[in-house]
C-alpha cells in the first residue's frame, strides 16, 4: 500500500531539478511508486506561463530520460500531478499564502520540501516554512551539498536548518550513496560469510577509492575556485565511499546504527597535519590539454585568472586508527579533466602468503574486489585462475562479476531515484547525518588550511592524463599502483 | 620439444583399454602431444590378425570419441603408431623376446607400461619385465585400481611392482585426480588470497563429498559383491578428494610435497572404532524402483544371491584430528542406483556471525563452494546479492561460475588423457602414492571389519532414490542436509 504525498520542489525549474529530480520522479511514477493523487509543487521565482512550464518540463524530459522511458501517454498522467507555484524563497510576502491553501486537508500527509536552491538560502526556506506553520510531524526537508566549505560554515547552515526541523526529518543527499553499488557493498559484506571474513588489516593489503571526470569548470568558474576538488568532492563523496567500505558491521541495517559506524570511522581518520600534509596528500591543477583527442584549456585559461592556486586534483593516502584498519593505506583520488570518467573502489588483497606457483613464468596477481559505480555499475572479483589449454598449468587473472543477480528487465532505479523514494519513506540509511558532516569537516579543514597557507604551487599536469605523476609516490610497496597502471 | 616414447598397454585390447587409454592418446595425438616417432605396443593374449584389430580399434574409437573427434585422416596417422604384440602377461615364454627387438635401439627412450590388466597378476608382469630386463631409468608403470582389498593384499601387489620398480615409476591412477576441476581446486586455493584464508575450522561449517550412480552391477556383480561400495569408491576416490580439500599449503607444487601433504590428512582421519561405525557410518543396498522412470531389479536379484550383505551404499561422517579440520564434519557418500549420476563437493561456510538482514522475509543461506567433477565439470560459488527489482532490499542467493577463465575453442583434455601425458612426462603429482594407499587401508580396514561383523544389515534403499533415509541422521544441525535437499 503506498501512500500519496507532496512533494515541494524550491527551484523548481532550475538545472538539478529538471537534469534529475523531476526525470526521478517521472521514473519512479512509471513503475508505479508514486500514487495518481500524490502532488508535486514546482516552486520557481519567476513568473511563469503553466503551460509554458509544461513544455519545459516535458522538452527536459525528453532530453534527460532514457530512450523508450518517456511516453505521450505516462507524460500526460505524470503532468496531472504538477502544480506550479510562484514564489521567491527569501522574499516571506503573500505568496508563500498559496501553501496554506494547498495543504488544506492534507495535514496528515507526506509533505517532503527538496531544496534545489543555493545553501546559502536553507536558513531563510527553513525559516519561511516554519514562519507559514508548514513543517508538521510527518514533513521533511531535502538538501544537497555543499553543505558550507569548512566546519564553522556548515555548522551554520546545518544549525539553521535544525532551528525547525529534528536530525530525522532532515535528508541530506549524496548521490554516490543511491548507486545500486553502493547497497550491494553492503550486502556483499554482511550478507555473505566470506567477505566480512577478510575484511581486515590481516587481509587487505590497500584499497583505492577514485573518482575522476573529463569535464573542467562547467560555466562553474567562480564557484568551484573558492572550493576547490578537496571540498568539493573528498570531504563529501570519497569519505562517504570510505565510510562505507570501513565501517564495522552494524548491530542493525537501520540508519541510526549505520551512521554510528560511519561517525566512528570518520572519528577515526588518521588527522594529517604539519609533515604528514607533504607526504600523504598531492593536489594538482591542470594544463591545456587533449581529452579523447580534443583541446582543452587549462584550468587558468578557463577561469580568466592567473593567479589561483585551488586545486582541481587531489590525492591523499590515509588511514584509519582503529582495530580493523591499522596500517592499511586507503588511497582517495579526484580530479577535473582527467583521462577518464569513472568513480570506482579497489579493495586489493595481500599477495598469497608463499608462493608455490613461481614457475612456468606464472605470475599471480593479488584478488582483488573492484567496485564501479561510473560510467557503469558493476562489482567484479578478479581471481587466479587455470588457463587450461595446454598441458602445463599456467594461472591467468580473471574478473567475475558479482552482481549478476540483477534481472536485466527489471527496472533499475537511479541513484537520485532511490533517495528521493527513500526521502517520501522515511528512510535515511543512505543520507549523510549531520554528525557525519561536522566529523568530515573537522578531518578536511586543516588540510586545506595548510595548502592555503603553502607557498609550494600545486602540481600541474596535462588535461587528458592520470593526474599529477607525484601522486604516483604516495604508494608504499612496488606492488602497489593506481589501478589503470596495474 | 616434445620427445617421442613407447607406451605398451597390456591388455591392449580389453575394455579399458579400448573405452579410456585408446582414445585419450588418440587425442593427445590430435592435439600435438604426440610426437609421429612415439609407438605404442598394443599387447593382447589372444593371437589376432593386425587389420582385424586396427578394424576394431577403429570401431571403438568413433564409438567413444566425441563428435568431430575422429578424423580419417588423423586415424591413419595414428595407426601408424600401433604395433601388436601378441604374448600371455603370466606365461613368462619366447613371445616376450618381441620386446628386445622392439626396443633394440631405443633404451634411452621413455618407456611407459600400462597395465590394463587384472591386479592380482601386476606381479608377474612387473617379473616378466624385469626377467626380460625391460625396465631401465626411464621406464614408467602405469596401474589402476583396485589396489588389493585390505591393507594386507594391497601391500603384497605394491611389495610385488616395488620388487622391479622405484617408487617414483609407479604411477597409480585415480582419473578423478585428473579432472580439471581438481587442478582448479589447487589454483583456488594456493592461488588465491581469499580462499586460503577461509579454509579452516573458523570458517568452513562442513564439508559433503559425493559420488553418486545410477548404474548397477555392470556385469561385474561377482567381482562387486566380494568388494562393496567403501572398498570400491570410498578407499580411493572417495578419501583421494578429502585429500585435496584438506592438505595444509604445501613447501611446493611438487608431487613430493602434496604427498606428504595428502599422506598427513589420511593419518589424521580420526579413526572410527566400535561404538564410532554404528553412529557416523550408514551402509545400504537397494532394492528394486524406477531409474528416469525405468524399472530396475534390486541388488539381490542382479547378484542371484539372496544371502549377501555387501553395501551398495556408504555414507560417513569423517573427522580429521588436526589443527585446521577439528571439529568441522566431513560428509562422504557414495552409491550405486541412485537418483542422479553426479560427483560433487560442497565447501559450505559458517552461517554470518550476525544477521542484520532479517527483516522483508530475508532469508539468508550460507555460503558454498561447489565443485562438480560429474556429469560436468564447474566450480560454482553460491553468494547473497541483493534482489534489485522493487525498491525495497531483498536477498537472493546467486551462483557465481569461478572457472570460466577457459576458452571454449581451447581442447580440453580429459581426465585419462592428462594422466597418461602425465605419468609419460613423469610427472606423478596426481597419481596415489603407495603411503597413501597404506594409509587409507589403514583407516578403512577396521571399518569394513565391523560391517562384516555386525550382526546388522544394511538400510534397503529403492533404486532412483538418494539412498536411506538414516544417512540424513548423519548431520548434527539442523541446517545441514545432504546438497540436494537445501
Amino acid at each position: 500500500m503506498k501512500n500519496a504525498f507532496d512533494l515541494i520542489i524550491f527551484g523548481g525549474t532550475g538545472d538539478l531539478s529538471m537534469r534529475k529530480i523531476v526525470p526521478s520522479i517521472y521514473r519512479s511514477f512509471q513503475q508505479g511508486d508514486i500514487p495518481n493523487d500524490s502532488r508535486i509543487l514546482m516552486c520557481c521565482r519567476k513568473q511563469t506561463d503553466f503551460d509554458n512550464m509544461l513544455k519545459t518540463i516535458e522538452t527536459k524530459l525528453k532530453l534527460y530520460l532514457k530512450d523508450g522511458e518517456f511516453t505521450q501517454d505516462k507524460w500526460h498522467s505524470f503532468s496531472m500531478l504538477l502544480t506550479p507555484v510562484q514564489l521567491d524563497v527569501i522574499k516571506f510576502d503573500e505568496k508563500w499564502d498559496i501553501f496554506g491553501q494547498l495543504f488544506d486537508g492534507f495535514t496528515d500527509r507526506i509533505r517532503v520540501f527538496y531544496l534545489a536552491i543555493l545553501p546559502s538560502i536553507y536558513g531563510e526556506c527553513c525559516e519561511n516554512l516554519h514562519k507559514k506553520d508548514l513543517i508538521t510531524r510527518v514533513t521533511r526537508v531535502v538538501v544537497e551539498k555543499p553543505i558550507g566549505y569548512d566546519l564553522v560554515s556548515a555548522e551554520a547552515i546545518n544549525e539553521k536548518i535544525a532551528k525547525h526541523f529534528v536530525e530525522d526529518q532532515i535528508f541530506r543527499i549524496d548521490h554516490y550513496l543511491g548507486k545500486e553499488t553502493v547497497q550491494n557493498l553492503l550486502t556483499l559484506r554482511f550478507g555473505n560469510f566470506l567477505f566480512e571474513n577478510l575484511w581486515d588489516s590481516k587481509s587487505i593489503d590497500h584499497i583505492q577509492i577514485s573518482i575522476t571526470e573529463q569535464v573542467g569548470l562547467e560555466g562553474r568558474a567562480g564557484f568551484y575556485d573558492e572550493i576547490g576538488a578537496m571540498r568539493d568532492m573528498v570531504q563529501n563523496h570519497l569519505l562517504q565511499l570510505l565510510c562505507l567500505i570501513a565501517i564495522d558491521s552494524p548491530n542493525q541495517l537501520s540508519s541510526d546504527a549505520l551512521r554510528i559506524e560511519k561517525v566512528k570511522v570518520l572519528q577515526a581518520l588518521k588527522p594529517l597535519i604539519n609533515g604528514d600534509i607533504e607526504k600523504n596528500t598531492v593536489r594538482g591543477q591542470y594544463v591545456s590539454g587533449l581529452i579523447d583527442g580534443q583541446k582543452v584549456p587549462g584550468y587558468l585559461d578557463e577561469l580568466g585568472n592567473y593567479e589561483s592556486s585551488t586545486e582541481t586534483y587531489a590525492a591523499l593516502k590515509v588511514y584509519i586508527e582503529n582495530w580493523r584498519w591499522t596500517g592499511v593505506p586507503f588511497y582517495l583520488r579526484t580530479g577535473k579533466r582527467l583521462k577518464k570518467r569513472s568513480a570506482e573502489i579497489i579493495i586489493q588483497f595481500k599477495d598469497v602468503t608463499h608462493n608455490v606457483y613461481d614457475f612456468n613464468a606464472n605470475k599471480l596477481k593479488p584478488n582483488q574486489l573492484i567496485l564501479k559505480l561510473q560510467p557503469d555499475e558493476k562489482i567484479q572479483m578478479r581471481l587466479m585462475a587455470n588457463d587450461v589449454a595446454g598441458g602445463t598449468t599456467r594461472l591467468q587473472p580473471i574478473l567475475l562479476n558479482l552482481d549478476f543477480g540483477k534481472e536485466q528487465d527489471a527496472p533499475q532505479a537511479t541513484s537520485y531515484q532511490r533517495l528521493i523514494m527513500d526521502a517520501v519513506r522515511g528512510n535515511s540509511t543512505l543520507f549523510i547525518h549531520r554528525e557525519e558532516v561536522t566529523a568530515a569537516w573537522q578531518w578536511v579543514d586543516p588540510i586545506v588550511e595548510s595548502w592555503k597557507n603553502s607557498d609550494i604551487s600545486p602540481e600541474l599536469y596535462t588535461a587528458g592524463s592520470w593526474g599529477p605523476k607525484k601522486a604516483d609516490e604516495l604508494f608504499e610497496k612496488p606492488h602497489q599502483k593506481w589501478h589503470e597502471n596495474q
